[in-house]
């Protein structure tokens, strides 16, 4: 029997339990991602990998905001998030702190997912970018390294809320 | 150095390359998914991983369609798709194709995605739910295994468009 499990029966930690618990060493870095819809879906994934932080840079919607909330679903209130104008201050800030920076994007000599290694030692900065340009190439080129989700149809990207939940999974799980 | 690469370079085929291009043995089910949005996504997720194809049932809106069109960005045109009014009559007739149903659901007895194993020999059907209700039970009850995504947030679930990047991804990357 496969019985549909109620939201109760789910286990999740309460907004108090998942503020004390051990995060995933993962910080997300949105460079001008214009979509309030794709802002609010990343929050809502980044709370279920228990993702340390967000840092939403340059044009980036913020909360309290309500097309965010649509999707955040909540997600705002438990994330730890902060704004940074320009996203190579982010990064600057978080390279001084010993991150390991990726950029999502398809460049030349980039790693595809399923070929980057995980160290469990090391933190990682995740950088996601606008939905038509990407990732700008001045930040790129602050970058220790690019991942790339190999893709094999028509079309030359995925969503960008859609690329976060692909990447955060993997890089989740080969951290288990 | 990692320049960024041109829409160009990046090797995709045309649609006429892409329509008679070998496809990854994976049917997408949509059970009544809501959102225009996420069916649009979804297409476009579908396309970059040449999955064979989508059947959408229920109140799942169909192209033509200018919402869906808004998201997928042509992937509606790549992508194989026909529409079917009860889930569980597409489900019959999958099975009398030997393919193997899995519903992405929270349900007892799910197998978590990390742990599950495809048969490189077998086809599958992977069937996403509403938006809220999730994936029926009585379309569950017809299923031969659930997958769930593990999740270690507050909140209750995915976005859909979200959970079928990362379910796509972990089988597609498994059959590799």
């Amino acid at each position: 029997m496969m019985r549909k499990l109620k939201n109760e029966e789910l286990g999740r930690p309460c907004l108090e339990e998942f503020k004390t618990k051990e995060k995933t060493p993962i910080v997300l870095i949105l460079d001008n991602v214009r979509s309030l819809n794709n802002i609010g879906s990343i929050f809502r994934t980044a709370d279920a990998f228990a993702i340390e932080k967000i840092i939403l840079c340059g044009i980036t919607g913020t909360p309290p905001n309500k097309e965010i909330s649509k999707t955040a679903l909540g997600a705002t209130e438990s994330m730890e998030w902060s704004y940074c104008e320009k996203t190579s201050d982010a990064i600057q800030k978080l390279k001084q702190e010993t991150y390991f920076i990726i950029a999502v994007e398809q460049v030349e000599n980039s790693i595809a997912l399923n070929d980057f290694s995980i160290a469990p030692e090391k933190k990682y900065a995740i950088i996601f970018g606008h939905e038509i340009r990407g990732v700008e190439q001045e930040v790129i080129d602050q970058c220790d390294a690019c991942i790339e989700i190999p893709q094999f149809g028509t079309k030359h990207s995925f969503n960008v809320s859609v690329s976060a939940g692909i990447v955060l999974w993997d890089l989740f799980n080969k951290l288990q």
